[in-house]
């Protein structure tokens, strides 16, 4: 996935021309315009104890994966409260311009906004740990972390800089790997190579000696036909199908070391949260919870079949990174991170809380998940019905 | 994890002793007594629109990892409903003894369960299915299945059958391999092997030629010590750190192939669930979806303290299962679900589906979650802070 500022907005999207479409209009809008255009909505309305609140998502509205989570999380509001709040959303652009999301959550023009932590980087480093980190903690871990390695604190802190309350809302798992026209043998191969890869995996790209551009998602698909590009990431089988990149690219990578569990977060004005009953935090906490599940749940399933439809229908050859390139990768990728986390306090303060949590995890998926997966996909025949 | 009938009800606890007390006091409350103390709480009442429900789960009251999904279900449907819906916890034993907890729900004595799927096996065969399978799906897998595959529409297919509205409501994961205190080192040393492992993955033991044997938990460590048994197994290093098996045993197997994700069940009396509003009914499924994750989550984060202890503490051997004791196991298993699904038909409607989902499931997590952890676990240094 990507993430950026709003000049070179790249946030997914089903087709090209949409989504071009969609970045043009986003960045092309002025504060001036903003300001006109959240004029024209009505300010949340409190009438016989039903409030109605806003909330804006980075993304288009209804974007497969990323964007369902969010009207799901705004239907259950809705239906639990039994309409005592309701959230209207509205696609990234539709209120503000999709990365002005945060100011206008900040600033309590809308109540709540859907995105992802990375994209809010500019304003405080450490939202880029709380997302996803090379080679840190996969989805199942991250959630563990929140919940019970004193996450939820952390990125209530971190949150707290940009006056907003934190809840995980999503997240997509491991990620793909990338699409390559050039075959990845050594470490070596990534000097000179030209790949779209933002966030924290183009730093460790960059110190391996590629060459890290960034592109608008619609530009994308022609610089790799055309070769001005050799890679690019971007989300997973099941976007990656949707946006056809099959047709530009020789070789499907894997695994996406670079985003392990990308988090999507909902953030809440702090004054709106703070104003809550009781019930109503114990619903957006729940309904939270749900749609956090759900994104990985819809990611899951259609992973595992439009990967089916990429090598079985489309013939796209998938190659795993050799060991040695993850390893080394994975040593860059401590540097990197490392050197990011030391500059800024706080980012450094998440980071350890993260590298203790991810030091036992390791050893613990040894005799679990990892130990499981491996042995479930030996060549045994399993049931035959 | 256990799963039995009521006679050798095993459903783990911290310290033998008291778990030897609630078994007793379970097993030997008889059908009489069982009437008194049904009888001897008040029945649901509604005062003023407020409605007060009862859960008895099949575990004692706040069992660690077990009980306290179901807690925190109850927790939050409180909380968000601003005491319209209030759920009060019992622990096994305190209604009903603890494996009649799916009678007292089915028949209305009480509105709420909480347990495992594979408890209501002798009832419905179709419910260990839903459960966990050996070599099945993990945690991630099964919750996108009941999401999005069709699960959910299955398994409250298989519940109308015990008269009741199904919820996921907590997951284990991926559990401990078992302890041993013989080696594993070919298929062939199943043969003869006294272990104890209920359910399925007993059938599995067995078909390998094992002398497969249930004891209740508390008879489990001497066992073990005095050699009547050479095995077992239990949840996961949480579990079983506090049960201290690694005093009676040499070596802690993994992985747990025989749970890969042991799913708890919250299930509701469906004339009380039909009768509930639109927003309750809301809440509740947002609850489960919380305890669902709160569960895994505490699971994960204690299971990786306490592996770390029962290692470097208390310096227990771990081994893996060898790859072809594994692959035998798998197809053994295959062998034995197969043909146990294959005289049931709504066993066999549920593992088709499973089956069907698996197999993408298994291409997909080579190139992303399984791919992921390999990488994650080469010997590279990662941050250093």
């Amino acid at each position: 996935m990507s993430k950026n500022d709003a000049k070179t907005a790249d946030i997914g999207s089903e087709k090209g021309l949409k989504r071009r479409d969609f970045i043009k209009k986003a960045t092309t809008t002025t504060l001036a315009a903003t300001a006109v255009a959240a004029s024209s909505f009505p300010k949340p309305s409190l009438s016989q104890g039903r409030m109605k609140w806003r909330m804006q998502t980075t993304w288009p509205k209804n974007f497969p994966g990323l964007g369902t989570g969010a009207n799901k999380l705004a239907e259950f509001i809705g239906r639990a409260s039994d309409g005592k709040l309701t959230v209207e959303v509205f696609g990234g652009g539709e209120i503000v311009p999709a990365f002005e999301t945060m100011d206008a959550v900040s600033s309590g023009t809308i109540e709540m906004g859907h995105g992802a932590p990375y994209y809010w980087k500019g304003k405080v480093a450490a939202t880029q740990f709380i997302a996803s980190i090379p080679f840190g903690l996969n989805a199942l871990e991250q959630n563990s972390w929140l919940q019970f390695g004193g996450g939820q604190e952390l990125a209530d802190k971190v949150y707290l800089e940009l006056g907003c309350k934190f809840f995980a809302s999503g997240n997509t798992g491991v990620q793909g790997g990338g699409w390559f026209n050039k075959e990845i043998n050594s470490l070596e191969d990534y000097k000179g190579l030209k790949m779209r890869i933002p966030g924290l995996g183009g730093e460790v790209v960059k110190a391996a000696g590629g060459n890290v551009v960034n592109l608008p998602g619609g530009e994308i698909p022609p610089a790799l036909s055309s070769g001005a590009i050799d890679a690019t990431e971007w989300v997973g089988p099941y976007n990656d199908l949707a946006f056809g990149l099959y047709k530009s690219a020789k070789f499907y990578y894997f695994p996406g070391w670079h985003e392990p569990a990308t988090l999507l977060d909902n953030f809440i004005n702090l004054k709106a949260w703070d104003g809550l009953s009781d019930d109503l935090k114990a619903i957006i906490e729940t309904a939270n919870s749900y749609a956090n599940s759900y994104v990985i749940n819809e990611f899951v399933a259609n992973n595992n079949a439009s990967l089916d439809t990429l090598v079985n229908k489309h013939g796209v050859v998938v190659k795993k990174f050799p060991d040695p390139v993850l390893d080394g990768l994975g040593a860059l990728a401590g540097k990197v991170i490392g050197d990011l986390a030391a500059a800024d306090p706080l980012s450094k303060e998440v980071l350890v809380s993260i590298a203790k949590f991810r030091k036992q995890s390791i050893a613990y998926a040894k005799f679990s998940e990892q130990a499981f997966y491996n042995a479930r996909g030996l060549p045994f025949k399993w049931v035959d019905l």
